[in-house]
């Protein structure tokens, strides 16, 4: 499983304070604990006014590379900032996000295109979200029509088939996870992303939602997710995902990760 | 979910201490928590010798009658125990369980072919426990066979495709899960049942792992198991699953288990 960290997000009130406050401790820590639970990035979102977006990004990208290795995933809502802020990374990463709205494909894909760089890909356009599988797949083939007029491989797409609150659902997950089989089937090494916590809005006991909904999305392929690594039951929960989807012969990574202190009771 | 509740059992020592002693209390006590927890059945098996397993499984029956009208699932690896302890039971319940070992088919299927009885049916026979889908599948078909012959309908039978550890499978669930799907392609309105705690056997933290096959058989068909009801966690996750698997418009079950205190942190 690719893990996206999600902690370092300017959404988040106690990280937009310390970005506020240039508290440049709890950016670093909050990189270093992620690392250590083995987060593939580490996702940096400024979450900020406009006009100070692209320096804010500087300085918690410099952060983040004070302390850990990890790749990092530009986030920004503007392709064009996260193109600016690709350029303060030490090493290749992941665009945090395109779609077909507007022209953020355009802008995002030529310049990643002869690059190592990765990038999440959301099946929404300028009308929105589509509503129905059908619908949610012709973007798609839109997308991988324009990814392709750069030559870019499908192992280096993150697709979000984009996951909806389940409270307000009518036919639970089918919908996504319908998707997610079809996409898979046509791009068998594409990734499959999202937001797994989405699931549970409005729902009491979240956490065993997102932990149900990752179970069945992996099932369906999904094999990427931006969540808190650091959340030791999710963490538990994928890795015996993987071993009972046939991912982990005799279970070794299961064990090793256990062992690791990765899931399970705290060890000393 | 169909909820066999699995404590009161002569091979748990805390059981067969109660048993061997004479303390009506515990199990009283195990039949009241059980039926708190929604159980649809409480198993009881005595696991004593021979000479006194009939006996015992009425002082038992006896004791869960006293405190609950919930359905009495009648567990004895002997048939002939099963068919003597149907007597002592206020209601129609479970037969837990036949196989195509032996007589244990013919022995129990004639007695509960004109009642409202359930069987829960493995899917072994003389030779042991097949190790490939299809030959479990054979035995499923020679299964129904006997079932027919008594005219006993499908939704009466709860199978179960046998739930191996994990830690020696070497392609994960997938056999299991694929015998599961066949069954219910054949007979949409049959139970799939197991004991979901053998995925889990020698492996660290266990209940992650039994929560993650859970929700994967459920997927593909689980409507039945016999587990500990009480165990707040796995009952979260199988409400959750239940409305992700679409069985559970907008929620409203999972809402209200929570509200009525089935799972999520206790409640006061």
């Amino acid at each position: 499983m690719i893990i996206i960290g999600e902690k370092i997000n300017g959404s988040i009130p106690s990280v937009a304070k310390a970005i506020a406050e240039k508290d440049a401790e709890l950016i670093k820590h909050l990189a270093k604990i992620q690392t250590e639970a083995n987060a593939t990035f580490i996702d940096v979102c400024a979450s900020v006014e406009d006009d100070i977006e692209v320096e804010t990004m500087k300085w918690l990208i410099d952060l983040v590379q004070e302390v850990t290795d990890t790749p990092i995933a530009v986030d920004s809502p503007n392709p064009r900032v996260c193109v600016e802020a690709m350029k303060f990374c030490n090493k290749p990463g992941l665009i945090n996000s395109i779609s077909m709205e507007g022209d953020k494909a355009q802008v995002v894909l030529p310049v990643i295109a002869d690059t190592e760089w990765e990038v999440c890909a959301l099946l929404c356009d300028d009308t929105g979200i589509p509503q129905t599988a059908e619908k949610r797949l012709s973007v798609f083939a839109d997308l991988m029509a324009e990814v392709k007029k750069y030559n870019i491989d499908p192992s280096r797409i993150h697709i979000d088939p984009l996951i909806e609150m389940l409270c307000t659902a009518e036919d639970g997950i089918n919908m996504v996870t319908s998707v997610m089989q079809e996409i898979k089937k046509q791009y068998p090494t594409i990734h499959i992303t999202g937001a797994v916590s989405n699931i549970s809005f409005n729902l009491p006991v979240r956490k065993i939602l997102n932990q149900a909904f990752t179970v069945l999305s992996m099932n369906s392929g999904l094999d990427s997710a931006i969540f808190d690594p650091t959340n030791r039951d999710l963490i538990g929960m994928i890795y015996a995902t993987e071993a009972m989807l046939g991912m982990d012969d005799y279970c070794m990574e299961y064990i090793s990760a256990y062992r690791d202190g990765l899931f399970g009771p705290p060890q000393k």
